[in-house]
């Protein structure tokens, strides 16, 4: 008999965002294995006896990390102890879930899935965008603007993208958001078109910075935002100012 | 001063998928406003002392339903209740959540939102779909396949989908499940491509059907499967196979 491994969706920022069942789930862990984005709140409920260890990644170190994170969940379920994989959002959007549980497959571990509010979500709702709208959006793609550092050319259609969904919700994107929208442009999406970027989405330190395609980009320059980031596309950003409802 | 309205996504199905913050909000509310798919563990959290509305809709009676449930919101509110208009899933994904605080903001009605996990998301995880995958999909569309019934024909482009997103998550599309897959193909999606339903996600009668864009539609018909469902299109599906974690 191993231990068992939770892989938990720690939510968008704000620390209530949590499930109950990732609390229970944390409550009962002997490792805690975290990344980056868990807020201190949620690292706050996790019991003095359990052993907390930090797991986030150094940027252009991807595979590596991902290696040693894996390696560290098979040990400690080995050992017979439940481990929780705690991560920012969600585990299955952009959280790489999918590949920490076909590696404890392959090393018959036992494992569950709890999912998480995604940052995309969370971040646009604090910020009273509706990312789907009877009347302007039928349709939201999450989509990440950060493409593994393997792949040798993108695999984002950013250009068919531009006019077959209606809200575009861009994660990890900050850095390429001028050539992101470029794109979109010249799929024939409309340069006017809304584009907020929110930093630190639900968290005390959340904030936005609204524009357009032709415009975002320097007014999110100006600002000095940085990531985290979400980026949001589409004609629902303009219902911000009627149904914002944060100071 | 009015009473607050607070606009709270319950989460897919199973309860203790709901957030804390949700959870507090209703042990503090006057009165619960709520929807069909809010479970019933959820319900069993709000106190004695509040009072419980029904306000699920029946179907074909979208518009005096919605506009009812909003004239609820005001008039308790203008009573100084504090109310909470609770929802399954997340309140801005396919929830409404968006005219409802439009229509609380024109009647100068203080509120507040509460993200909840969307069964979209919560689904596809309980079922081990990971709905993106740094080998697989780059990107992850919501969808509804239900649309509303003023307008005169549908504005999802099914066909320009098919090929610009890598998974797409249809809600609310059973009953147009074999169109939907036709109009995919057409679109140039590969008739292989897996497909997965998914009945009553996260819930102790959570189910499962899987075929490709072909064949889905005649296996969910022998299934007997029902809403509420969701529909997984892409390579991910296979996926489940591997990582599949709940008996």
């Amino acid at each position: 008999m191993t231990g068992r491994v939770y892989i938990v969706g720690a939510g968008p920022g704000d620390p209530k965002l949590i499930t109950l069942k990732a609390v229970e789930t944390i409550k009962k862990a002997d490792v805690v294995l975290y990344d980056r984005l868990v807020s201190k709140g949620i690292l706050l409920m996790i019991p003095k006896r359990t052993e907390k260890i930090y797991v986030g990644r150094d940027v252009g170190d991807d595979y590596k990390h991902q290696s040693a994170t894996n390696d560290l969940m098979v040990k400690f379920a080995k050992k017979k102890k439940n481990v929780v994989r705690l991560k920012g959002g969600d585990p299955f959007i952009f959280g790489r879930g999918g590949e920490e549980a076909e590696f404890l497959r392959a090393n018959k571990i036992k494992f569950e899935l709890i999912p998480g509010i995604t940052s995309g979500i969370g971040s646009a709702e604090y910020s009273g965008i509706p990312l789907t709208h009877r009347d302007y959006a039928s349709s939201v793609v999450f989509v990440t603007g950060h493409e593994d550092a393997k792949k040798t050319k993108t695999s984002v259609k950013w250009k068919k993208l531009a006019t077959s969904v209606d809200t575009i919700v861009i994660m990890m994107g900050l850095s390429r958001l001028e050539k992101i929208c470029e794109e979109l442009a010249l799929g024939g999406l409309d340069k006017k078109t809304p584009v907020a970027v929110i930093q630190n989405g639900t968290t005390s330190k959340h904030r936005m910075v609204k524009g357009n395609l032709s415009n975002i980009s320097e007014k999110v320059h100006q600002a000095k935002i940085k990531p985290p980031s979400i980026i949001v596309v589409g004609k629902v950003v303009d219902l911000s100012e009627i149904i914002g409802w944060r100071k």
